[in-house]
Order: C-alpha cells, then structure tokens, then sequence
C-alpha cells in the first residue's frame, strides 16, 4: 500500500525518473491557509545538491497544488501535490537494469513483481520521501496552530561520531542537522575522506515533538509508538527505531526507567513521552538507524538477471551517507503520524472535557 | 484500533480482569485443521507461572473455538477464540484506582477517556497478548504448511548479560528462552538477586523467520519491516525494533553492510532478509527492546486523581523481567505479519509466475 | 471482511449452529452507559419466534458483555458482546449437508471456500443480524443522548399489500411492524394462507433518522447514503436500496425532484435527507427490497454435491416473510452508520464552528 | 474518504474547475499493457459534449500517465493518471457562490466544512467520474484477459420511456446507450422537447457482467452485492440500486424468484448473479435509478449565505438528464469493484483448488 495514516491520510506515487511524483493528502480539516511556497523551506533542507556532502541531482521541486486548496485555504476535498522530475538522468542507469546490486531492492522487486522500473531505483528511490514531507507541511502547520505542538529533529550520531554538546539552535545552521557546532569541521574532514575512499556510512537521527497533550494515541495495535515504529521504519534505509531510551532500557533497573511524577511534573523522560501507546505530554522522542547507502564505486559482488555474477559498481551521483539529509523526512513521519492521531482521538474521545490532574512534562 | 493485518485481520478484545480475553480471525483460509488443544504449547510457553522467575498470575487459558471451524477445519469465516479469566484477584488492585503509577498508562488512559478500568492495567494489560499468540498458531500452521515457513526467537539479552554461545536446541529447555546452556544458572542466580531486591530489569529478545521467499513485502508505507516493527512495538513495554543488524548499522560503512551476492547465495544477512521493504529470502531477523517493569516494591513517586503527590509500591503479583516470556510474543507478531503479507502478495502478484535468478538465503 | 464501520466499527462472528455468535464493537466513545438489559428491547423485536407468522426457533437471545465496560460505562476499550446459541437444532439439517438449495448460498458457499458449514445455513443465516442489532443500541444510545438523532422504521410493503395510512403510535403495537392498524387482520389472514401453501414473499421496509444535523456525511466514495447502501444491502435477503424518492424518481422531473428551500424550511424530502452524499437536516429515509425466502415446502429443482439432479423440499421452520422482523436490522444499520459519520465527521471538521444559515427540517 | 476498494484502491482528486483531476491507482497487478490512448474509448464514452443531448463542455480529457507504467506495462506500483482542467469557465459561476441551490450539495457542503469551492460544483462535480472511469479502464482489461469477464450495460429507462425490444448491438450506436433502435427517433424528440421546456428527467441504467466465475464474493459486510450498491450509490445523482429483479422481488413469491437448478445451468437469474454476497456464476445485474438534474432554467426558491430567499436560475451548460453519459460510469464501478474482488478471492481462497460441480450460467 502506497497510503499513510487513517484518518489524514498520504497517499504518494511516483518514480525517481518518471514524469512527477506526487502525493494526494485525504481527510484534511477544512480551513487551513496553504500556498505553493509553504512547501518550499522543508523541500529545501531535504533537497539534494544541498552541498558538497550529498549528491548532485539537483530538482527544482516546485509544488504545484492541483485540487483541494480554494482561495488559499483547504476545503476539505483532497488535496493533490505534485513536483515534477526535471534532472532525471536515466543514461546512467542504463547498466543497472540487467543487475541486482547488493544491499538494494533490484533483486526483491524482480522477485514480487517480475517486471522493474530501474531507472534510478524506480518507486524504491529515496525521491519518494520529498512527498511526505510536503504532505507534512501542512500536518506540522495545523499541529502548531490547533495544538501548539512542535516538531524538530537532529542529527545524533554519524558512524562513531556522537555530539558534543547539545544546541538546537545550530541545528539549522550546518549542513549536517548537527547539534554541537564545535564538531562541524571535524565532519566536513569525515565526509570529504569518505567520499573519496568510495566508501558511505551509517548515521542516527533523533526527531521530537514537543507540546504533545496527554491523550493522543490508542492503547493495542493502534499505540502511538508502534504507528512511528512503523512511519520511521518506511523510510529508506532505516533499520531500527527507538522511543525514549530504547534499547538502553534493555540494561536499565525499572527503578531508573520509569518516570516519576510529581505535581511539579515528571521527574524524568525515559520513556520518550508515551505510556500505554498514548502520549503522556512529555516531548515525543524517537531515535532512527540509518543504514549506509549500498551505491559505492567500490566494486561488489553481484548478479544479472541471467544468473550470472558481476562486479558492481556505482558511478553514478550518491549520498556517502543518507542519514545527513534525512532530518527533514523522519520530521515528517512524526508529524504525519501526530495529526492522523489527533483527528483520531476527537473522533473518538470528543465527549470527554478537561481531564485533571494534568501535569507538566518536565519538573 | 484494536484489530491488526490486511487480510489475515486479528482483532482482540477483553481486560486483565474482566469476565474474558478472546479475538476474532477474520480472513483466515479456509480449510486449515485446527482444533482447542493446538493452542496449548504456545499459550504454556507464554503463560505466567510458569517459574519462579514470573509472575503468580495461574490462568488456565483454555482455549473455546467459537466460531469459523467446522469438523475439525477453517471454512474461511471468522474465528473466534475465547479464553475465560479464571484467576483475576482485584482485590490487589483496589489502591491502584486512586493513583496515577509512573511508568505506566494509569495517567495516559485517564487523560485519554477520562474513565479506566484500573483491575489488573485492564486493557494495558500484557494479558492482551495470550490472544495475539493464539491468533498466531493458526498463522504459524499455514505458514509452516504451505509456503515451509519456520517462526522462532530466543533471548538475547538481560541486563548486561549476553549469550556466551548460540544453541537454538537448548533455548527451549531452560525457562529464559535463552541459548546458552552454560549461563542458565548464573541467570537464576541473577533474577533470584533481583526479585529480593524488589527491583526490575529490560531484556532483548531475537526472532527469526526461516524459509521466507523472496517477494513478500511491499514498497513503501507497507513495507514487511516497517510493519514488522509496528507489531513489535505493538507489545507491552518494547521499546525498540531493529530489523538485521539495526542500530550496529549506524557504524557500519557501506562496504560492510551490504551483502554480496553469489550464485550459492547471499554472503552474509546485515540487511536481516529484507530489502526495500520486501523478502529477500534470507532469514528474516528481528530485535526488540523491552523496558524494565515499573511495578516494583521499591516505592516510586507518583500522583492520585485528585492531584496530591503519594508514595506508590506494587504488592501484587508481577514479573521482575517482562522480557523472559515474551519470546513466544514476538514470534507471534512476525508470524501475523509474515502471514498477512503472504495472503497480499499473492493477491497483488498472483500472475507473476517463477521468476529467475532465485539464489540461496546464506552461500 | 466481517467488520463494518471505519471508526465505531463492528466485527460479527459465529455460525447459526455453532456455539455462540458475537460481536466486538471497537472505537466506542467512552463513558456512555450499558448495562446487559439495554438489549433486550431490540434483541426481542428482532427475535425469531415472535408471533405465528415467523419461525418457530427459540432463542433466549442473552446478552453477555465480556469487556470494555467498568462499573456500568464503556471505558474506549473494545466492547465484546457474546449471545450463546441454545436452540440450535441441527439434525434437521442433515441433508442440506450434501444439497445445493436454489436461491441460497449453499453453491457460492461451496464455490469459493471448497468447504460449508451447512447447520442452518452457517456463516449465511440470518441469526448473525442479531449483533448487528445488539451493536446498533450502543449507538442509538449515543446518537440520541448526543446528538437527539431517532431512529425508527416500519414495514412499508407486504407482495402486494401496501399501507393505507400512516401512524407511527400502531408500528409497534402489531407483528408486522405495519403502520395501517387497519389492515393488520388481513395481513394474518394474507400470512396464514401463504404459510398454509408453503411459500413465500417479498417485503419492504423503510427506516427513518430524524435529528441529524447538516453535515454528516463524505463527498465521493464515503458518501453517507453509498454506506447506508452497502449497509442495507449486506443484511440477508435484501435485492434493493432506495434513498428518499428512489427509483420512482426515475419518472420525476428536475423541477418536481429538487427540494426548494425557504427560511422556513425545505418545501419537501424528495432527496431523503441527503444531498451530494452528506446530510441537509431533513429526515434520512431509506427503502429498502427483500426478497421471498428461498426455503419453502414446495419441492423445487436443486443439484448435490455430486453434480446430480435433485428435489429439494425445506421442512425446518422458516419464515414465509423474512422481512416481516428485518426493522429492526434496517434501524440498526442505519444507527450503524450515523454513528460511524457521526464521528468521522468531527475527526475531520471539529475546528468548524457554527455554521450559518441554517434552515429547519420542514416548512 | 477519496478511496475505493480494499485491494485494487483508486484514489480520485481534483475539482470541476480546478488546475486538473486526476486519480491513483494503488495495488495493481504488474505486467498489464497500459498505453494513454487505451483510455481515450471509454472516457469518449462519458465525455460531455457527445451530442445535443448532453452538456456544452467541451474537454479534451488527455490522460497523462505520471507513474506505475514501464516500458508500457504496469510494474506494480502506484499508477497517477492526470487529466488537466482545459475548459473551466468559472466566470459561469460567480453568482452560485452565494447561493444554495436546492436539489444541489451548495448547503451541505457549506455546513460539513464551513467552505466550499463553487467553481463547477468542485468537488461534488460529476467532472470526478472521469477519473472512476479511467481507472476502470485498467480492470477492465485485466478482468477480460485473466478472467474472461465482459462488462457492458445500457440505459433502461427515460422518464416513463421503456425499451421496447433488447438488442445488445445498438446500444453503442445511439447517443443513447439505447437497446432499441426504433425508439432511438422518440427519444431524441423527448430530449428536444425537454430541454427547451428548461426542466430534467431521470433515467435509469442497467449494468451486466458476463463469465463472472463462481465464489467471487464475501459473506457478510463485504458482500459483492453490498459493495456494489456503495459504488453505484457513490455516483453523483444515484438514489437507487437494485440487483437482479431488486424491487419487483417484493411482489414475488419465493417459488417464483428462486432460481433453481439443473445440470444444464440456472433455469433463470431473478438473483442477479449473487447468492449470500458471492457470485453464482450467473451474469451479474445491476440497476442504477438517476434523479433528474436539479440544474435548470426554471427558476426555484433558495437561499444565500446571509440566509435571505433568492430565487434560483441555472444558466450554465447542463444536461436535460444526467443519466444518458453515465452508462460507462456504472460499468466502472461494476468492473471496480470485480476487480477488488478477485483479488481479494485469491489472496484468501488461493488453496482452494477447482470446485465440482460447476454448472452452466443458464440452461
């Protein structure tokens, strides 16, 4: 299924080098004031070309807004996004089509399907997550505004690489979404000597959304964190997910891991704001795996599609490390995933009025 | 939403200690051979009281077929399953209506409904999960029996404890679920420690589908391992999901994760048997974090519905490692999942004939 | 799928001769009131047995709720609901057991699944409507207390008989939910010739919603009367739905058709209460066609499983008229589905105020 | 929801005067040979502007194929077909922003969100059909290469005009969709007449689908007869559908409409192809009531948005009855909703090898 979310529901299509890639946003609450440039600052921080550190296509990405929106507001209707592919270059894919390179999906998709579009990865490029982030603008725009709830992310670690220190406001100044701006130089030397060995590498990402309030999610196969296990986990390249503390706690005392509470508010957030798959309104915190990028010009071993092995190698432009880009888009997830939630529980719970005690996140 | 699957659709319902648990099967093949007992072994390995190291809870759990099977098979209707609770003493639970306890949903139900069911967690209960791994027998059976599908798991992690070796013959002879016969009584010596000490401690726990072909899955939002790691994190008190070598990826370099590929097979599995989302057909490998339980004897700081600060202990019966029996759980979850994505793909694909080159899982 | 409802949605299980059918009724509002008696009104409306004129099983039709209500409220949790089987008479259903009835599904049955519960026609019998009925109070509870939405309905055709006059206060006073207390003698005597010749006949019936607010409702595929279609059509025995004129305004012209509209109100409901697939405040009417029961006293030409010719004779209880007690299911699927928009609605548009103007019902 | 069916999903976007209209195809089978002008039939078909009979606008309807398509064959992900908006004269519309038409979705739309785009009727245009249509287009060919299944219907009724005779072979020789020829001349004076005197009529279309095989189908809320009556109900002026004799089966008796069988097939289809929600084999029969358009240029009481009485006049280009172009709508959704259901026939029933006996459609 190519649909996200329940109630405001993503659905994207679109190949890495076909004509457009697109996304259609269903169930949105009327009223909300978007223009075609709202998308403009979240497209630009996933784009690539962004700097020497990631690869060079260089799209345009400008979001044409085909339905649903009627003098600046949406109307309820869906809502179609559309960004069409102008620098796809499928010359330099033209080899790829007889192979199945290693750590990629070549060799899963000619398994389900019999049939592949290898241009650029086809439906399996990372390009398809310039949609959920356009999707998201609007999630993180209503969020804000009906909720006060903000969605930021960072960059946590990239190979053995973890921050200093910890500023967000210098998150957004560095190419890399990284928190301790004493570090920068020292990954602008790591990036460069990666790229020139051929080499990639793995990074985490940390998302949180704070001004969550207690209430949002749903208590069995519904739960908040399982819904961003599965968001995150869609994301190319991701291979593991963690809330709070994750698989910290997998060496934590319960006398550490749970988070007393006091009128003052919690004394702690190991759990990552959620208790019971419900939002306890502690900040959301999730943490992603990235994998590194399996296109490098060091060669592997491979097969064609007549069963033949073959050396692979990657010529074309790639990201030494994908996780550099990928703030944006696990922004996105968590945002989508917190709005269809938000309709969810008005939908259901819309009967029930002020709950006390209510607390502060944080004591 | 309380139900889980596409097409092979597990809904479950009941409370620690209401009247019973059970669950609805809907979209089950019809004509597979079920009958009561087929859920004894899973439901015993699942079952609290099984040792001293878990928790007192004594439930029966017999299983009543209440619908969808006639003379002993599916006929493709649903199926209920029914299980009465038997052993449900709320007298222990009388305090806990009046307080919020830290690290469980006690304060996340009441803001969401602004009601709860406080006997036993109610619906936040592990107790749920007895109808998730008898859901998961019948999955288990089909994949076995049609596609040669092998669902198991083991422990992988107490604490700081790590298995010296890997024995999956032992993993069902002690009562950790754990592979290292040699460390078996160290670990009773461990959760004997920490009982008296009234405290708790995480676990990881692996599962691993054998004999998957390469195929299932799909590309983008349901991807195999993005649903996979909402099933897991569906479970009480799981923290985080890594599918193949997870969060170790993050150090990684792309020369060392992906794996090669020869006419004998794959060269190693960092990818964990999926790839963009679909099978590869080498085993698929799963990781999960689970928290420390926060019911301890140890008193923690927490609030009661009128907003005064109190002192909270748990007296009542509870595991001090939850991780310890929930490899039958986790298994179930991948065996639901792998079930679910087998129904859909041959509904999507069921036109696409034998597709070459097929290689082995592991060279 | 046996589930119905996208956020109050309702999973039915249970075969007419198996033991037990049931119901888990997921995505409820907490906190509304339920006690085990509040079904018996309908369950006994519904209930076969009633008069003469329908079939002479005898269910006690006890409602047991297994979960999602504490200390009388619904708590958000899913709600199970089991009715026992106790007159399940099956050894008057050996034969059927090898025969393919005409006008059943026994054929279809057999064609899709290779295998049938063929005890009173299994998964196919009328008896799984019960839960819809017993689901169906849960929301008339809520629509009614939330909302001031009624429900009601009346049979509207017998063959050829058709009401002369029309007076809600007599629809319940006489078995045929007939709203002619005139004519309600020679419906007895219609029904008991028919009965004494061992056939059978058709009926409408047509059920009103009073009270629902302009604005339930979706444009394109969720229209409100597209659901209230497919719900009509999924109840036993039904061949047609119409809302407001139907097919008879096949035969209108536009100017005739069109509801007009003063400050006063609307100057007529040819529409039933629904314009481009969503509420206008006027009265929800839906029609809806049964057919005669197939199983009849007069031998009729069948085949068995081996393909031979055989004469099929029904001698079991049936009813001669199967809509004479379907009201109550056609009110109940009405409920159904306001409630499910009921909710949907303010997941989607609770940031919408008052809007303005807003016109009575009826001039 | 913008969503139709469970496994072959269509997606539909876009308003009547919008930038474009468009639709996603989700979950369809690879290797379908799919090329832009294989739409141009079937959306001929539909398009306004076909004769005298039917409304001015004059689109061009160019289907561009954004994604899902290589090297002319769907690969199995998402297929976006787009049609551009080329004739929207929206200065037509100016005044209906105001006002509420009767008979129209102004008033509800504008209660439901507060908002509403008036250019064209927006959303609730029957402009969106084109896009049901297209992906029609898609099931269609596959239903007929894999399945053998023929999709075809005609109009049955005109205001109180029947045909007089039935010959398949006219039908598309008419501007009619007429399966008598001789009437054809009648008809066009009827219209004639009809759209000088400025009011509407309806109409009422029959669906047929031939070599539907046995077991196709689901028990009980997925019925393919309830799915069916929710996508003919979910097109633009529905407000009935029938299966096989629908209504007239209310005056039957059960000997009658009961279809009893032989060796040598159905001695007659009074079910319409459908047992207890699962096809018999028979041809599937659908009928479809269309109201009359409540565009007209007699002038109606209304309101405005300030609440004060206007009186209505439709100037604009309409048809004198919509329902001579919805022919190829409702084959759509008839070969939409086969498409969903043979799908999801194979994904829950692939083991169920071949069923004897299997009899003729008709003797």
């Amino acid at each position: 299924m190519n649909s996200f979310g329940h109630l405001f529901r993503v659905t994207t299509f679109g190949e890495s080098h076909g004509p457009a890639i697109g996304c259609v946003v269903d169930g949105c609450p009327p009223g909300i004031a978007i223009a075609p440039e709202d998308f403009a600052h979240d497209l630009a921080r996933r784009a690539t070309g962004k700097t020497r550190h990631t690869s060079a296509r260089h799209e345009a990405d400008e979001v044409e807004i085909l339905s649903g929106v009627y003098e600046g507001r949406t109307t309820g209707t869906p809502i179609a996004l559309l960004v069409r592919n102008t620098d796809a270059r499928s010359r330099d894919y033209d080899r790829i089509a007889e192979q199945f390179r290693p750590g990629h999906a070549d060799y899963t998709y000619w398994h389900k399907y019999g049939i592949r579009d290898p241009r650029g990865g086809g439906r399996s490029s990372a390009r398809e997550t310039t949609m959920r982030v356009a999707a998201a603008v609007i999630a993180k725009k209503w969020l804000a505004e009906t909720s006060g709830v903000a969605v930021r992310g960072h960059l946590a670690q990239i190979g053995d690489v973890v921050p200093g220190s910890h500023d967000w406001s210098v998150v957004e100044a560095n190419p890399f979404f990284w928190p301790d701006a004493a570090q920068v130089e020292q990954l602008e030397t790591y990036m460069d000597a990666l790229r020139k060995s051929g080499d990639s590498v793995g990074a985490r990402i940390t998302v949180v959304a704070e001004g969550v309030p207690p209430g949002w999610g749903e208590p069995v196969y519904g739960k908040l964190d399982a819904e961003l296990a599965a968001a995150m986990m869609s994301i190319n390249a991701v291979k593991g997910v963690e809330i709070g503390d994750g698989f910290a706690a997998v060496m934590q005392h319960g006398s550490e891991h749970r988070d007393e509470m006091t009128r003052e508010g919690f004394l702690s957030n190991h759990a990552g704001g959620i208790l019971g798959g419900i939002s306890s309104g502690q900040s959301i915190v999730v943490s992603v795996a990235f994998k590194p990028t399996s296109s490098l010009r060091l060669p592997a071993r491979g097969l064609d599609v007549d069963g033949n092995e073959v050396e692979i190698v990657t010529t074309g432009r790639h990201d030494p490390c994908v996780g550099i880009r990928a703030t944006p888009i696990c922004e996105a997830m968590l945002a989508l995933v917190l709005m269809d939630h938000a309709l969810r529980h008005r939908a259901q719970c819309g009967d029930v009025g002020e709950v006390s005690p209510r607390i502060p996140a944080q004591a």
